[in-house]
């Protein structure tokens, strides 16, 4: 699929990724135009790819990419035709060849293109507040509402029947049908995610969206980051209280309920029918099953398998932590 | 009392309320105009009530009400001049029938009534900031202030000597006098009450008010929704630090101090010299009594007598929390 | 070191003072100018200082401030050339007569002062958006960026390449270059700081800052509040995730990552190299070490050491936290 929302600016010549990465070799390639920035198994002829563990092995021996960043160690796993650009830090090289082709991922400057809304198209079709904002490359489906001081920043698209409340600020992101979106939300801004480096972090692109399934209602003071590598989404018919924090790369399931000020950190995936309580967390890269029951104040840090309940700080089996709190039958 | 804020859209005819309810029953009241919709107790002869629980049946037998919406188990409960209406779950049904009457009250969408506060009567009287806007049914008291980009949405009270700050959004609100807002707060939403229903939520009325009594403070980012059938209530004198929650139907007390990222869940009551540490959260419909000091970080999930030191998650008493945690004194 | 943003309104002669604290007394000095008010050490002649608890009577004894703030028990150790102003509450009174001289540090109205961007010298030399406010005492490096609807209130200093975004409220904040702050922040209002009293609390008064230094990047959502009597610190490459809030007098070190929704309470330090997990909360008035890691979720009610890694609420280092939580290999 071709990215939706982030201009590829390639092809570039292999001279000029090499130059990015400040490697000086002499390539037969030099001149070669790389078209795009793939993993190893959807690469084709013509795109660069990455290799960083060996975890990766029998993919990277098959890979069609024409160049690979990767390390010593690993190089010589390659096929003879893809050109190995041995560098000290893999993820690191990736993220500055990311950002070569989308360098618009890793910016999220305020959006200098946006117009009034009273100078676009939608002006006969929306029924809208004050001072509101609309960049490029936006669209906004039937009978829908945008409320005061909203600005719409490039690359949003909108279902038909949403209402968008007051004061948001949405990018990057696919918007489905009878969608809410309340007051104070920042949707779509790219998530916490760099490499730590002394003096001077780096950013690493992030090329994915925010995806918002039908019938969802997303409260006052939501923070929606958008995927770095794959998609931010909430599914269908789920519904967010108010001051909640979605990480990057986070997918939520259908028909699901997030009480006040929850923060799930980045790449979890929740479940369908899930209930979550107030002020719980979430930690990263965490996979929490269908029917779960998480309690208020939880802090989840494991996988958690279907129709289970949970709670507790770390987060255990709701009859363990009744147990473990047996004092709590008696007088405060 | 008539509600200050939400429009009674009544009377409708039995048989425009059977419709709503997609009831078929041929009834010989089917014309018979029904006023208003309120609790059996309060009814009136040409008032709908409900009643959905046994609990009730002693007031249910005396209600003067014309129509009831209840259960095939409970409808002979009913004294003989009140139709029965039968239906499968009475609080979707009773939710259905009061949006019906309050049609505004489950509907929080931006409001499209305001104007600029230069085109309004308070341009001479009010200190005012840059793209003020202001709604319907909106009062503003002796020398108050409303900082760049608030909207006062419809229906908002403000006293006397009242600072509001920047960026703030409130509707359906109350503020009496020598009250500060903050900025960036979001006050008299509906709050994050629905019935779950597969695919398509159902959102219940919140005709409920939030009253902010005199020399309050509310910090930078609260949330404070509005009630759904009592009010949500901030008692005198009473401090909120930044990025807090309160939920719906939750009533503080006077002279309570809350510190930042407080969450309190719906209807729960809160009692008057209380504070409450960082990051606490309290669940839903608790009884924290006067006097009572909850530790910053702490999940109060029961009720807490008045006069008592509280921390923990689960939270309990500070004596037994220091005592389990005896290890604390050791070396990190 | 004169303060750098707020204005000292004095001189006020010492009957203007007893006045302010409704104490009648004369003095020969009751026409004498004070200047300023300082602590103890950097009192000079013709300053006014406080010396409220036993802790400071060697200081106190060589103050040579002109006059002083104290109680009954501790004024016979003032020098004879300082004139004792006795008083119940040392703290409240120092807090009346610092608004004296620095009324402006009390009140954190909104700047009526702002004007359009447009109509100020910044527009030609900063890339700005929509409706951007600019309140005096004002400067903007060179190659800026200041989005939409941000208001830069009275007293903002923002160096070079700095990328502020929209919604954004800032004032009393020194902000040096290459930083970003992302959008919806409210940066350099006063802190949750004041004397409790019994239906009208007390602010004192925040001559502080907040100063963020280089390559600093500040989620949205953020809140960081200036100091009372010091500075609020965000050291040099040091990343706020979404949602945090720092409270009055904080100081972060350098190259610290702090994930989503985390809280510091007033007066905290943090060194430098610290990371610190989502949701976590810090009490105040402690030292948190250089290199400390401290896992999402935690509660920190204690210093903790360089070089240690805790989790826990209370926190606790992170072996003993694993060993208590053995049952966590168990099957949930």
């Amino acid at each position: 699929m071709t990215n939706p929302f982030f201009k590829n600016h390639g092809p570039f010549k292999v001279s000029e990724i090499l130059k990015s990465l400040n490697i000086n070799i002499n390539s037969s390639l030099n001149d070669k135009k790389i078209l795009d920035i793939k993993d190893l198994v959807s690469s084709n002829n013509n795109d660069i790819t990455f290799f960083h563990s060996k975890k990766y092995k029998d993919v990277a021996k098959k890979t069609k990419a024409s160049v690979c960043i990767t390390t010593d160690a690993l190089k010589n796993v390659l096929p003879d035709n893809c050109l190995a650009l041995v560098v000290d830090n893999v993820l690191v090289s990736t993220s500055k060849v990311t950002s070569l082709f989308y360098p618009d991922s890793t910016n999220d400057n305020f959006d200098e293109t946006v117009i009034s809304i009273n100078n676009s198209n939608f002006k006969d079709n929306v029924n809208f507040g004050k001072n509101v904002l609309i960049g490029k490359n936006v669209s906004i489906g039937k009978n829908c509402k945008i409320g005061h001081n909203t600005i719409l920043e490039k690359n949003v698209v909108i279902g038909e029947n949403c209402s968008i409340g007051s004061n948001n600020i949405i990018r990057n992101t696919l918007v489905k049908n009878n969608v809410k979106i309340l007051d104070n939300c920042i949707i779509g801004k790219h998530g916490f995610g760099f490499f730590p480096i002394k003096n001077n972090n780096l950013r690493y692109p992030h090329i994915g969206i925010v995806l918002i399934e039908d019938n969802c209602e997303i409260g006052c003071g939501a923070t929606i980051d958008r995927g770095s590598m794959s998609n931010t989404i909430i599914g269908k018919n789920t519904y967010l209280d108010n001051q909640i924090h979605i990480a990057h790369n986070v997918k939520i399931g259908e028909n699901t309920i997030i009480a006040g000020q929850v923060g799930i950190a980045g790449s979890s995936i929740i479940g369908n029918n899930v209930k979550i309580g107030g002020q719980a967390g979430i930690s990263g890269h965490l996979k929490i099953g269908d029917n779960v029951e998480i309690g208020g104040g939880s802090g989840v840090i494991r996988n958690i398998p279907n129709n289970t309940k949970v709670m507790g700080y770390p987060a255990k089996n709701i009859r363990e932590f009744l147990r473990d709190n047996k004092w709590f039958t008696k007088q405060l």
